[in-house]
């Protein structure tokens, strides 16, 4: 837009496009100029639907009413248990929201909320500019790469006490197994994170969509130790590689459930309900079962694998990233060849992912997109390049007490080693 | 929620959920109380799904991936053809942008959009919330029966001289066939009040979500007549029957395309995309063709039939309505009985809804929902509560050039016609 004679809100004008699209939308735009791309951008399980899910919503095609704006009791019914079952925490149907994807409940959330938004960083992409379309204010605390890129007690303690405002309403917002970072909070971690949040009286969101990709298969919320003040976030997009189908839930303890009730009500002047034949599928993802465990052991598997493979390959050029604990994502640490990019003309972390698309074809998105600072040397690399579909037929193969070996990824998951072995060549040369 | 130790946005608090919802939910209650209720409440098409377009959904049942912000590229071409063939506008792919629903859609272009809100009344429940949610003005120009509840071209001009500020900028919202009367304008009339928005160079969102519903089946869009400054809004929920599936669509001009593209920045921060199974299956939608084409003659001529026996029973007892041309609702207006009423402690339009869905099991609307005032003794009624896969398979059994006669209505509206008889008695008793 040219911006004159447009008349537009000031918090929306100027905004760019979510940076995960963006970065699709460019990678398409170089292969249709015949160049070879490796697309590490976007975020999007590499899996296919399992095969229940996807008969569920064939069966139920023909649903045509409008359903209740909270959703479907049976789909509530099922995300409640789902949560007692996987995390053992205390959920009833009453307290589940279901919306078309996490991503717009948490911009319901800011929009009905009215309290500070602390975001420990990197973190997720839109958050913050949910927060700016809104008018909220946020705060970032940043992590270090020492700290696994978490949030720590006293890092959330000392960020507190300089504020000197107790009682100010917070929402501090937890993502774990984390993207951009693959890393996760362990049980004491999050027991240390609760007392804080009680502490304080915050809410927290605690957006675990990643938790059933958790690589070791053991998922923790802190839902559990701080249940009256946590909202839990889940979703079919990640763990049920249905991220095109659009669904995501939010559950409530009872003592927020003043938000659940204001969030449907803007819920049923917006979107009013999420599509009935997709309630009714994913009514089936939450109950799970065999086939669906089977999947996601295999899923967790292979993810396991691929990662670590890509972390040692960066890690032998010098690039700093942790072993990988959950998701599909690694967030890489530049930081050691910073003078060698300077010489080079690379002078920030988005400069050095769009060198590192144009010399390699490799596409990354940098630290700055998940509210980092612009010159650190960061970028989120998601290891989802890969035929999801054969590579799970593969997997099925070999007995689940088996691990992977490295001729398994090369086979299956070819074009994400190479794209890591491009960086780390054209990171050292 | 009580209010207490609660934390909430001043736009948003002590909201009410959407009357339409609130009414089938109170409906449903009243039904567990074991009372006999007839539905004329929620305004849901009677019709099931085309069968083609269920099958569609089967078939891409499997669909997984993310879809682009503006829509799946086919279905914006779909769109925008519907609208070149139905419509007579130079509609272009482009222009298109498809959303959760019509609703979410209106909620961002408010949002983006920095501007005033002009709504003639009674209109569709939802305009004026969504503007108190983001915290705009709206202007509300109220019409008259004798006015077919339509802003006629003198009244426009009249609201807008008064104001003594010509570029101020404007976005009037035209709803036709309209929600909650049934009426529609003529071509002069949409061709006067295009001279008039050209004029001030306001924008329309020319809501025509109904058009298909038209009963004579002869639909005329204004954009014919103010092209550069119409965004057209339409979806599946209605002349679809699949108000569950949640997808509706804008087609902006050129020269709007900053407000589309504001609008698509802002979706990518919440929905993301629309459910990519029901995107491709809406392509079948409004590619059109034959089976559909007789799905809609039958479906109008049915509606048709309907509206105007409902119509009779209500005039014939004094309720002034009038002969419905579009959709499937009345507005009725009850004044005439106005004093008996009060003699009746029946003192303004809730209480009048109120008092009949008490006395006779009938749910309507009352009009100060559509933002009428709330002392005018006017309601919505949806003749919807019929079988409409029954109605529509033996409509399908009588040729199309015959007229449906009273008895097609007794046999298959039978709970329509009756709720009517029960609104004539009690209101001369």
């Amino acid at each position: 837009m040219n911006g004159r004679n447009i008349s537009l809100n000031l918090n929306v004008r100027g905004l760019s496009p979510s940076a995960t699209l963006a970065i699709n939308a460019r990678c398409n735009e170089l292969m249709r100029e015949g160049k070879r791309v490796f697309k590490l951008g976007l975020g999007q399980s590499p899996f296919p639907v399992p095969g229940i899910i996807v008969d569920a919503l064939r069966n139920h095609a023909h649903e045509k009413d409008y359903l209740p704006v909270k959703g479907l009791p049976e789909l509530r019914e099922a995300v409640a248990n789902f949560h007692r079952r996987k995390d053992q925490v205390n959920a009833s149907p009453d307290g589940v929201l279901i919306g078309p994807g996490s991503k717009e409940l948490m911009f319901l959330l800011q929009l009905v909320y009215y309290g500070e938004i602390l975001l420990p960083t990197p973190c997720w992409v839109s958050y913050g500019p949910q927060a700016q379309i809104i008018g909220r204010n946020v705060k970032f605390i940043h992590t270090t790469w020492e700290e696994r890129w978490r949030i720590s007690h006293e890092g959330l303690r000392r960020y507190l006490e300089q504020e000197n405002d107790t009682y100010r309403p917070r929402l501090l917002i937890l993502n774990y197994p984390g993207n951009p970072d693959g890393d996760t909070y362990n049980m004491e971690e999050l027991q240390r994170l609760a007392e804080i949040a009680r502490e304080y009286e915050m809410i927290l969101l605690s957006d675990e969509i990643y938790g059933q990709l958790s690589h070791s298969g053991g998922h923790f919320s802190i839902a559990r130790f701080y249940p009256e003040g946590t909202i839990i976030s889940s979703g079919l997009s990640k763990w049920c590689g249905a991220g095109g189908w659009r669904l995501g839930t939010f559950t409530f303890p009872k003592p927020l459930s003043w938000l659940l009730d204001a969030m449907a009500i803007v819920a049923s002047e917006t979107f009013t309900s999420v599509s009935a034949p997709i309630q009714h599928a994913a009514v089936h993802a939450f109950r799970g079962g065999s086939e669906i465990e089977t999947y996601l052991c295999h899923a967790r598997r292979i993810l396991k694998t691929l990662g670590n493979a890509c972390a040692s390959i960066l890690t032998s050029a010098g690039i700093r990233v942790h072993k990988p604990e959950g998701a599909f994502y690694l967030f890489a640490d530049f930081s050691p060849h910073t003078s060698a990019f300077k010489s080079r003309g690379i002078n920030d972390g988005r400069e050095l992912s769009e060198r590192l698309l144009l010399d390699t074809g490799v596409a990354v998105l940098p630290g700055v997109d998940f509210e980092r600072p612009l010159e650190e040397m960061t970028a989120r690399l998601a290891y989802v390049n890969f035929d999801g579909a054969q590579a799970l037929a593969a997997s099925k193969q070999i007995p689940l007490d088996q691990n992977l070996d490295d001729s398994f990824i090369q086979t299956h998951c070819a074009d994400t080693l190479e794209a890591m072995k491009r960086i780390a060549v054209w990171t050292t040369s």
